[in-house]
């Protein structure tokens, strides 16, 4: 028997605080020599280039030129690491390791060395002496790897970098995937974020019958780079509380106490681990019991285990470094031992550092880890640093897509009939979650229904492990919508999904997914950087369907009318990126099957929920959508002909104020030729040599001329599309209406009207910007300026919207 | 006494259930004729277009054409708006609203204008009956108000459009303002957020005895848009342990019950509110007690008081529309009765409805509250619409600035010796908070040291109300710098301050600001809009120093490289951004002293933290941050005539390897002539029709030239640099280099070089784009190309910096 944790505070063992040893010697010793091994490995990285098992005196040659990671955090990372081992080997669990500190990326790079997989990744970096030095030299070196749990790093899904996301990561990992448990280790900074904090709500949205499980370790390291960190100052008793409160069950593991040596910390560790693993396998159990007798519901919710792990920050590093105390304190965050190479004092500490580890009972004289270390080491596919679903690719089952031409709309004359896009794409989405009711999740911040996408009720429901009540609509304990009001919580468990080869879908709307720019910036890094990497396996790609956008935002104001995210998604690389903004509803449906089919992108597709004129037929829509953009017939009068102005317009409010002001320029000035061009994939719009959509200068040139008044009625900011098409030949003649900021609670053509982006505004651009037609024109020019004027003061004097009104010219079919 | 909550879980009277009936029935009346005040007007502004008061039959001509706006959350603000007005009378309290549910944008305008505040600011929509028309119609109506609590509306320092911020604005309200109690309403959707899950630790943060208090009222209606809340899901038990986890004690406030009516849930919350307004009270006497004893420590972190408020979503309002249950639902969310124009059933149900506040009680003939309303109408500035801090400007403090010319650094020659930017600015932030120990604070996600700003530590401390440990470094129970891991707690707290009339800045990694990308939208929005409001004042600017920044992220990987939150910015409202991009330690002083005497901006700031060139004096430096962009002469050699190129540059390390590349094209090609260029506020490149700031063309042309190449040495993203500048004559002539989202854990120049921003690369350019060098030089060409691999070779051998290496010319003084 040990004496708990140095801080015990709640007895993890009702109604005492002791708690029974249940290593045996044979068994502690696995886990402290390979927990010693990792140790080893990791302080290597950080210092050595060469003589990795330090066979001569430590000189200045051996230790890098400049000294790059972060120590603080990876002792502890080593010691979870090493005690799932454990776990797994007794249990043959199928487990999977989040690094929220992924800057301790030591660490799991030394896992992963011990497990084998780094070799199988990257064969020059086997498992002897040289192996061991080229890992440790490429580690944050120039040509090498970086410092963090990126994704280089076999066993990875979680980089770690921007801190936040290892909870939610870690929760979409195991949907649908009820034989695993991701164990997510969170540090004491990260819990500080506001994602994270949100992250606990987590097990509210796990189903224990039809999903895996999470093991969060809060690990209590009590120090950020420079702080004191919140959660490992606020007493016991509030934190157990706050778990509590978030619905976790905490075990407390802390160590070593004064005196203790790591012994007794691994029997409280392995002892608490033991028992987070029975009471989840208990959790599990009863939850498929009832789900086998009630026709899939797992039942009330469960409370599910938490560990606790307080340790001191840089656990087994150097205690005090030039008088200043270090292990245990904030300034073990980096390298405890910044001078190895011109202080000789430093250089002594460093040497007898690594010497503590004992390493000849760790590696033998080739460089590979002992028996005694590998004793410790899962097999096969349950090693964590080899688990193929952390890299998703490798295991992703390819999704079933009904033929979505089936359900799109009749289109017997362009802007006749009104749908409402995203509805008629809800029908073909309810049976694309119907035929993949494994494999894919919709996923939304509370507004599938606000966003019209509530078909997929026949078929599944919003889960909510509580279950529901009287009054609520569709909400289930199996449900396969999750629907939270946290976009970070989408996204991230979206992500999580994706990284380990699922598929899904995130609907938003599209002022508010700015809350998740960061995300996709990680996202969109780790496809790029994977991308590169031959051992991994392209994940489906992260889909966005934005809806009720900036032009519909009628219940709500100006906060909710933002399209600038596209601009966000644009800046990252052109391999990983696409924006889509489909005019109707036929449109959407194709763009959609093709997101829904395409890999290792970040798709972004904008399209409105409110009743929309259609005007492409099925076949014309497929057709569109893969050209991406494309030249309307039934629009323009040009033909056979160089048009006088060019027509262009994206996004479904833009192209129905493009056509009505084609239609009054058809009808008034029907000797003007005007060219209509639609744009749906907006990367088409950029040079070739900008993005693998974009379009070819000389096909560009032919479509849009070189020398005509090019008015663009766009979706969102115009200076998108300057920035996109500033290459191109007849860029000064291109004039771009768009959103300009201007925004409140309104009509809908009230915000057409204050953005310029009015039918009656564009059909004066054109006068103003095709050479002669002001002055021969004045007339009607003038007849449009009072027609705007007019429509604004009826809007103000009745508040109805002038396109409902008959008599407003805007049916742009003839 | 009255029956406690329906559901009751937590005695809110130790030991027992049942709580005092706090009001007499004058005192009760009060409240009461109040609220229902507050709800008929609500329901008028949602519904009604005339005839307010119904003096006739309510007929379809009544009621607006569109019907916007969000019943459900409204009528709850208005119970908690009125039941603070009691308090405030009683006790003289100094408070303020924040309305976290900010779709109940009725409740505050209804307030605002029972108050008298709303016709302070808008004299037509007077206290009379077409007064109270206007008011109605005006509501979500073209040229009318927004639906939200925006900022038209007296007393609103929070939009609640974007959910998740209204505890972290509350709690930057109150910093430094002892009297002060933030009434924050927290609804149970916005509480699934990750900025508000976070904000709960506020309380960590909060010194009694300086600031003031928040008084964070919780409030469970149940449902999102068509969800359940998790935080109403959750049993009692739980969310008492959460919100005790996060060090509050909760009071709960519940009903109606069955068969209850409005008058027990009345002196429930009476209770509840004297309660916590008692406990604030105590709190602060004592911790103000210990202060004053012992130096400003207010002692041990007091536990704060919370109201958990849980009664129907949409109470008062229909409980049945069309069959289904609509009160207590999630069918409340938004207009209960949506076919008030064409069905009789529901233009029927309207009329009861309105009837039901009994309008004759609570308005007299001329339509004004009638005194039994005024009853419960605070006093003058008492008055929460008509608190000054909420219109900060009016009430702002001007900041005291040292001269920052006495902290520059002198500079013998341009490029010789070397500064960290920011710590020579640190220096100055010392004496600048220093001086204004009651009006300026320093927010950062833990990296204020990390970014070399530690000289405030000289002067004040990091806040933590749980006191500092030993191994702590200078946190204090009274610090004035806020140190969080999470972005989102910065800006929020920074929001709240300067919404408050106070100043500060806010300094981060510049990848992770990212972060907060939809709160500074949403800032940014606020400011536009009050921009537009003669009765808002000017807020002091909000500024961001951006350090840790893309070319310098030695320790860590891609993850945190991302110029991109410039790109962001740039797409708000001209009017209100700034981005500037100081190259060395005196241009970084000047361009902070601008922009902390700036008015009602976001001012981004990125610059380095590490020992950088100095350039200029710091009179140059004045003289170039005025111009905002120039030639430095020093630099050039292109005196008295047309320059052959144009090098150009924003940012310390563009600026570093363009003034390198420029030394190399000096001494090598004498004969060329170079015009070199420095950028510092950014936006000078935009025309003048964009952007304040812009440059006229003839300017721009005069110093870029019209026809010469110009090689532009970026710091972010190169298509910003065109997004700016494609309408200038000479842009097709402009090449710029920048972050191509190429990165790891490496060297500076590894960064560089791999973005084809280096000195080699740059030298490159020229030949390849001045005709004629090509062919002339084609053997220096071939040299740069030789000196860029031998610089990476070097660098993957030895991992050592090429810039590091003497014998590497980068000396660009001559």
């Amino acid at each position: 028997m040990t004496d708990l944790a140095t801080r015990p505070a709640v007895p993890v063992v009702p109604g005492g605080d002791l708690v029974p040893d249940v290593l045996d010697a044979q068994a502690l010793a696995a886990v402290d020599h390979w927990w010693r091994a990792a140790n080893y490995l990791s302080v290597g990285q950080i210092y050595l280039q060469a003589d990795p098992l330090q066979r001569e005196p430590l000189s200045p040659d051996h230790v890098k030129a400049r000294l790059l990671g972060h120590w603080g955090t990876t002792p502890g990372l080593n010691f979870v690491w090493s005690h799932v081992n454990r776990a797994i080997r007794e249990r043959d669990t199928q487990a999977l390791f989040v690094a929220g500190p992924g800057h301790g990326g030591p660490a799991v790079v030394a896992n992963a060395w011990l497990e084998g997989a780094w070799t199988e990744a990257y064969p020059d970096v086997d498992m002897t002496e040289e192996g061991m030095r080229l890992l440790f030299k490429q580690f944050s070196f120039p040509g090498g790897i970086p410092s963090h749990a990126a994704a280089d790093v076999p066993g990875s899904l979680h980089e770690g970098g921007e801190l936040g996301y290892s909870l939610v990561h870690a929760t979409g990992a195991v949907f649908d995937d009820p034989d695993l448990v991701a164990v997510c280790v969170i540090g004491d900074g990260e819990a500080e974020t506001g994602p994270l904090a949100a992250s606990w709500q987590a097990n509210k949205f796990l189903d224990a019958a039809r999903d895996g499980a999470v093991l969060p370790v809060l690990h209590l390291n009590g120090y950020k780079i420079a702080n004191p960190t919140v959660l490992a100052r606020m007493d016991d008793d509030e934190l157990e509380q706050y778990l509590r409160g978030t619905g976790w069950d905490p075990l407390w593991v802390s160590g070593p106490g004064d005196g203790e040596d790591a012994a007794p910390v691994h029997q409280r560790m392995a002892w608490a681990l033991d028992t987070a693993l029975d009471r989840i396998s208990e959790n599990q159990r009863a939850a498929r019991e009832h789900a086998a007798a009630h026709d899939g519901d797992p039942g009330d919710r469960p409370r599910w285990p938490v560990l606790v792990l307080r340790t001191p920050k840089g656990w087994t590093g150097p205690h005090d470094v030039d008088g200043q105390p270090v292990a245990g304190t904030w300034r073990a965050h980096q390298v405890p031992l910044s001078e190895v190479r011109s202080d000789e004092g430093h250089r002594e500490q460093l040497r007898a550092w690594l010497e503590s580890y004992r390493a000849a009972e760790l590696f033998g004289d080739d460089g590979a880890p002992t028996d005694a270390v590998l004793a410790n080491r899962p097999r096969d596919e349950r090693r964590m640093s080899a688990n193929p679903r952390t890299n998703g690719g490798l295991v992703k089952k390819p999704l079933r897509l009904p033929d979505f031409r089936d359900y799109g709309v009749d289109v017997p004359r362009p802007g006749e009939q009104l749908h409402s896009p995203t509805a008629v794409f809800g029908d073909w989405l309810r049976d694309v979650m119907a035929a993949n009711p494994e494999t894919f999740r919709l996923f939304g911040p509370d507004e599938v229904a606000s966003n019209r996408l509530q078909a997929v009720f026949d078929v599944t429901g919003r889960q909510l492990a509580d279950g529901p009540q009287d009054g609520d609509s569709h909400v289930r304990r199996d449900g396969r919508v999750m629907e939270v009001l946290s976009e970070h919580l989408c996204q991230g468990w979206l992500e999580g999904y994706l990284l380990t080869g699922r598929h899904g879908l995130f609907t938003s709307y599209e002022a508010f997914i700015h809350i998740v720019d960061s995300m996709v910036n990680q996202h969109a890094k780790w496809l790029k950087t994977t991308r590169q990497l031959p051992w991994r396996r392209p994940l489906a790609s992260l889909n966005y369907l934005l809806s009720s956008h900036v032009w519909r935002q009628d219940h709500n104001g100006f906060s909710h009318q933002d399209p600038g995210f596209i601009d966000h998604v644009v800046t990252k690389k052109a391999e990983v990126t696409r924006v889509y903004l489909p005019p109707d509803a036929n449109t959407l449906l194709s763009t959609m099957d093709h997101v829904l089919r395409s890999e290792h992108y970040v798709n972004v597709v904008v399209a409105g929920k409110q009743q929309a004129l259609d005007y492409l037929t099925m076949d014309e829509a497929i057709a569109h959508c893969t050209r991406g953009l494309g030249r309307w017939a039934w629009a323009s009068n040009d033909d056979g002909a160089e048009p006088d102005v060019v027509i262009a317009c994206a996004g479904d409010i833009p192209t129905q104020e493009a056509l009505a002001a084609t239609a009054v320029l058809r009808e008034r000035l029907p000797e003007l030729r005007v060219r209509f061009v639609n744009v749906v994939d907006l990367m088409r719009l950029q040079p070739t040599s900008e993005h693998p959509h974009g379009m070819p200068d000389r096909e560009f040139d032919a479509l849009f001329t070189t020398d005509k008044p090019v008015l663009f009625a766009f979706h969102g900011y115009p200076t998108l599309v300057h920035r996109l098409t500033y290459r191109r030949t007849g860029h000064h003649n291109l004039h771009v209406r768009g959103f300009i900021e201007e925004g409140t609670t309104t009509t809908p053509f009230d915000m057409v009207h204050r953005n310029d982006l009015d039918r009656f505004r564009l059909v004066m651009d054109v006068i103003d910007h095709v050479p002669g037609l002001g002055v021969r024109h004045a007339g009607l020019r003038q007849e449009m300026v009072d027609a705007r004027l007019a429509a604004r003061a009826h809007a103000y004097e009745t508040g109805e919207d002038p396109r409902e009104i008959s008599g407003f010219r805007w049916d742009p079919s003839f």
